[in-house]
């Protein structure tokens, strides 16, 4: 145990900001992308960057049109654009989706110490009976994995998680600290899940008998299909029987509920705090934004989109996007919005048609 | 560490739903349950399900009229049902309440070791002193339980779980794992905790001079009373002076945030994503809907149904029902919300009525 | 492990709140807090309470002035008050800001084994590679902390919590159980993380191609400055390059959600349950209410207040109160809340105009 001259002694002072590399020429990183360079390619680059922060020696990009000006200001040495962009006053790389090959050149040239993951088995962490470990697997101090689990190659689970029993987990899942999995939880591939998730726990069922209610068992489990992202401290109940299941490729932010017996389809985006009551259905490609929230038993189509702390009621048809409390189309809802904005406009209209009808009733009445 | 012939290696299957169970015929399953039997006793029993997932050999339950339907479809061998249903195209036992009955069979028949819970203490726990274990408590690896803590009979403490100084928790406990339960907190008998849960966290109160918040010292505590159940991630925060306190039998979802200072009745039901602003009293069977909100300082009266997604910002007498924001009674609620739908037709209807008076205008003006 | 007389054999009994505290004369207290006395200085204190809960011996505070009739009723046997109450039934001591006097006698007087922290490093937490204490931290059981992290003077670690790779952590901190802090995070002097929050998840990015959804990696990181409290179960992203930065003496409640790249000013409020979206920048002395939800990509002013479960969807200027959703300034918001109160009566009084208007174009066309 150290004391003396910690730098802590002092404020933390800010660090760099690690996004460093090691150096290449623009034109090597055009080939690794797949690109059309347009300018030098033997520009030096040293990082990589969003593009408002970026520093000379940096690569950056844009994703959408409307942040194109930025062309004109940004620090950055060179910029990933799409096809579009034809000059530019720095030399530019063309693709088809600059955001994805940005996504992808970020993972391939940073320093790889930044997001190195564990190796090996602790000694440390607790293994129950017949479990089954694939290659590389690591798993870190303090985990403790009950009887008659099954965990693929190359997975990784952090300190302090908890694998209950007979659960599987498939091969390249990353487990953060501190999640729970309950008994007989089924992971697929390539499955993330972040910090004090817990996966598993009781859905929320009592059968009421004189004001008093009584616990209905959950004897269900989940499962997470393969390219599943789940983000921290959500909430995924295990299904009365059956199963709740997260369809492959979708992405869950923080804090998200999701009930028992929830179903969802693939490539969904439930944004954070938003939450799923028992038992609904969402279809393919569903977005449920911020806050939102879905009654229980009902079925939401395929591209629906929900939006931010919208209260759905009813099912939806496939290809719409609703809004508001309770949700309804995107135009109905904008329209009933505009109506409400002029509402105390209105009050004020009718108390003029009233006089103006007085008068005109006195007029009337005088000349009857 | 195994590796070669894992089945993980392939795509992780779906398992076969683990809800069988050793064999019975139906008319040891209706006296098990007190039930009127009605149709053919000796109907083999294998499992128990949902309706629409039932296959044959599963005996299943409607709990509601509104599926009655399904008793000509579902794929089942037997149903239990309310005495109102006289008659059915297969056996079926009646009861009064199907959804408990079947709940408490579900607990009965179900493969106990599905359920199994840890046996014994852990030599890798950590346990202070003066730590006082009923009879038959489970504790499991690398839970932390500090000084002068007590714990009752039968209870299960799951690994990861934190147990701070003087805490005392009741028999036949389930806390799961990766729980944080801070010092002093009362947990009465046959409490559940699912996993993630924090019991005892400081309220939040600052003190706050020329717009610099100081903390005041958060001393009272929790006391969560018997038959309560508590989802996941959900927080309660202990008490300023005194005690923050969940009543007897009442039920929390997932994610749920209760206040400093909150004192709940007994039997409510409060779900997932609601929160409870700090020293807001509930009554008996009170009922808040998923991700509704309640100010603080307020008192909510006995039998009072919140609905989703309400903010309540005033006390409510009891035996009312409110929903929208700010929190209205329901017909009112309701009336409003038709009225508001409405409302882009009264723009146009006020736009009609003008015209129709301008003309009338003209038309006296003209004869004047 | 012990069994037969336990206490928890019987029903959990309510403890007596544990806030006495060493019998001291109120002159002594007068004293200590710089207040001036009113009345008996030798009245014996022999704890502290809230004013409703107080009893005899119990000395009490009055912040705000609705609260002044309960100096009538309390059982307190001394009240601290603001210099405006010149006069009571019992005797007073008068400071400017009784609330902060109180939350600072508290801290002081109250028996300090209630709020005793752990001491010493645990041979049982695993500490990794050139990792640096300062004087005086205390780290618990199962603890893990990774390569490269720095920790400063006095600082407390709580069982179960995970210290990412290259985290700095200052002086005088505190971390509860379970929370997880992941690499490279940032953290000033005198913060304060309750149990299960999570630092430095990846922020929610992807990149959409023909319906799936590639990660963005999130290189960046996240910065509490000095005198931050987070509450139990937040959830606070890394930025996706560069870092989220919770500002000096911001305060944030339970279950709250950052998201990446969200920059808050000093000493801002953030109630339990909202959240704020990805890139917004939040100035000084911002309040977000309960439940209120901010989108992504916007600028909320120095001492905005947000209502609870208002929807932000646009940036805010400074000083203006907002409330509703979407989000209004409060007055405004207020008077379209007042109008749609009067919907109904609205409906009605167009009917009644339409009845009027017939009659008088019945009238005119029956004189033409």
């Amino acid at each position: 145990m150290a004391k003396a001259s910690l730098a802590t002694k002092k404020r933390v002072p800010s660090v760099t900001p690690s996004n460093g590399m090691a150096p290449r020429r623009l034109k090597e990183i055009a080939r690794l992308i797949g690109g059309d360079l347009v300018g030098n390619g033997n520009t030096l680059i040293t990082g990589i960057c969003g593009i408002k922060e970026a520093k000379p020696g940096d690569l950056t990009f844009i994703a959408n049109s409307k942040y194109l000006h930025l062309l004109q200001t940004t620090k950055a040495s060179a910029v990933i654009t799409s096809p579009d962009v034809k000059a530019a006053p720095k030399p530019i790389i063309q693709t088809e989706n600059p955001s994805l090959a940005f996504a992808k050149l970020a993972a391939t040239l940073l320093d790889s110490g930044i997001q190195k993951h564990p190796e090996g088995v602790s000694p440390k962490a607790v293994l129950g009976k017949r479990v089954r470990l694939g290659v590389g697997v690591a798993i870190q101090p303090f985990v403790v994995i009950e009887d008659d689990v099954t965990i693929g190659d190359r997975t990784v689970v952090y300190a302090h998680s908890y694998i209950g029993r007979r659960v599987r987990i498939g091969n390249d899942c990353l487990i953060y600290p501190n999640v729970s999995i309950r008994e007989k939880v089924e992971i697929g591939h390539r499955v993330i899940i972040h910090s004090g998730s817990v996966i598993g726990s009781d859905g929320f069922g009592f059968a009421t008998v004189k004001g008093v209610h009584h616990k209905i068992p959950q004897v269900g489990t989940v499962v997470i299909e393969d390219d599943v992202e789940i983000g921290a401290n959500v909430t995924i109940d295990r299904a009365r029987f059956e199963k709740t299941v997260i369809g492959k490729g979708t992405k869950i932010d923080n804090l998200v509920q999701i009930a028992h017996n929830v179903v969802t389809g693939s490539n969904c985006i439930i944004v954070a705090q938003s939450g799923i009551s028992g038992s609904t259905t969402l279809g393919n490609h569903v977005v449920l934004a911020g806050q939102s929230g879905v009654v229980g038993h009902i079925t939401i189509g395929d591209n629906v989109m929900v939006g931010a702390q919208a209260g759905v009621s009813k099912s939806i048809p496939p290809n719409t996007a609703v809004w508001g409390y309770p949700a309804k189309p995107l135009a109905k809802a904008k329209r009933l919005n505009a109506a409400l904005q002029r509402l105390p406009e209105l009050h004020k209209a009718i108390d003029s048609l009233r006089k103006r009808l007085e008068e005109l009733e006195q007029n009337t009445d005088a000349r009857k």
